[in-house]
């Protein structure tokens, strides 16, 4: 089935790497796959545009179906072939609820309050132009989300949403790894430094890594010694 | 089954619409249910702090189970009570593909572009702070956005998703109405104008109708004559 997949992804993007590691868990490892350059603008390529009228990455092709949004190629995918591979959201009626709350609790949180929030300020706002009471408002908010999750973790002493991987985690750990490359000291947070390990360690995770975080290190670290 | 259901909710929040219009589609009308007020602070009361450490509504229990996020709660009824009322997501892949993929689009675009970019912006910035040049980019991004809803809806003459009432209305439509609300003239978008009087009229959408919007008009309507 992997032969009559397509994927457009970019390296280091959070809503590529969701899908990827889906596409990985559910045994699709060998999807064909073209890697785009933003800095091309190769997400505005013909190619990219005849799928996507939004000119954004992932763009996906299941034979004839194509999905483009990151949540909705995740969920497409495991309801599609929900028995191949990783089971990634549970039958069971109370296991269910407690990945679809993490999946979108993360969804609509994490995305927010470290990358929109935080990251952004920085990467948008000239050093002289800073407010510190700014900084530290927005540190605040983000600390407070990781405790959350550092909680969740400690009842679970697993995954975020229970014992087993699941969507939640997909939607969830990409952005610690993008946290970790941007700083974020773990060692505050014992339960996600543990979280952190065994699933940047799953072959689905190795296999999806951002080719350029291997290569080079970040250019900033914004997180270092804020959070 | 319904007797087991109990629902904190606001009036005009569209987090809370979404769920709303899905417990009346599959047949649960008649949930318990609490309003809260914002202004009140009811959001951050024991009772919902007890079930939803956030803080936010909606917060919601399907018997045992508590499921707060907007999203998640939507897919739980859907998943959970597949065979009940409306289906919601089809079964059929091509399908369920274009309803996912609506789905996530609208959660991913409309609360960005609509909501938090240039609506926020008019309840942030004092009158006299704003710039018009930011204005004006803010405003083609959302007009550009709904161009693009126009068009799928052009396409299907019915529904976001095709010729069904889907979970993608779900999650598009109450930005549509919000946006009516604020001051949207859909004179300009004939298909979203004859489809916006179509899921107006629908029963789940009248029965959850925010019941503030029907004593009261908007305070200010700053879509008016500028989209």
């Amino acid at each position: 089935m992997a032969e009559n997949m397509f994927l457009f992804w970019g390296s280091g993007s959070i809503p590529c790497w969701k899908p990827m590691i889906v596409l990985e868990e559910k045994g699709f490892g060998g999807y064909k796959n073209k890697l785009i350059t933003f800095s091309n603008k190769e997400h505005k390529g013909e190619d990219v545009l005849k799928l996507n009228p939004r000119g954004q990455v992932p763009t996906f092709k299941d034979g004839d179906i194509v999905v483009n949004e990151s949540n909705a190629i995740c969920e497409y995918l495991e309801c599609t072939y929900t028995d191949k591979g990783t089971q990634l959201i549970p039958t069971d009626k109370a296991k269910r609820a407690r990945v679809l709350q993490r999946m979108h609790e993360a969804a609509a949180n994490m995305q927010q309050k470290l990358v929109l929030d935080l990251l952004y300020y920085f990467f948008q706002t000239k050093e002289e132009d800073r407010k510190e009471e700014e900084v530290a408002k927005k540190v605040e908010a983000a600390k407070e989300e990781l405790d959350r999750w550092e909680a969740y973790l400690g009842e679970t002493k697993a995954f975020v949403a229970g014992p087993d991987f699941s969507m939640a985690d997909v939607w969830f750990y990409p952005f610690i790894a993008f946290s970790v490359r941007m700083g974020l000291e773990l060692e505050k947070f014992p339960n996600m430094k543990a979280y952190y390990d065994k699933v940047t360690a799953r072959p689905s995770v190795q296999k999806s890594w951002p080719p350029h975080w291997k290569e080079e290190p970040a250019k900033f670290s914004p997180f270092k010694g804020r959070i």
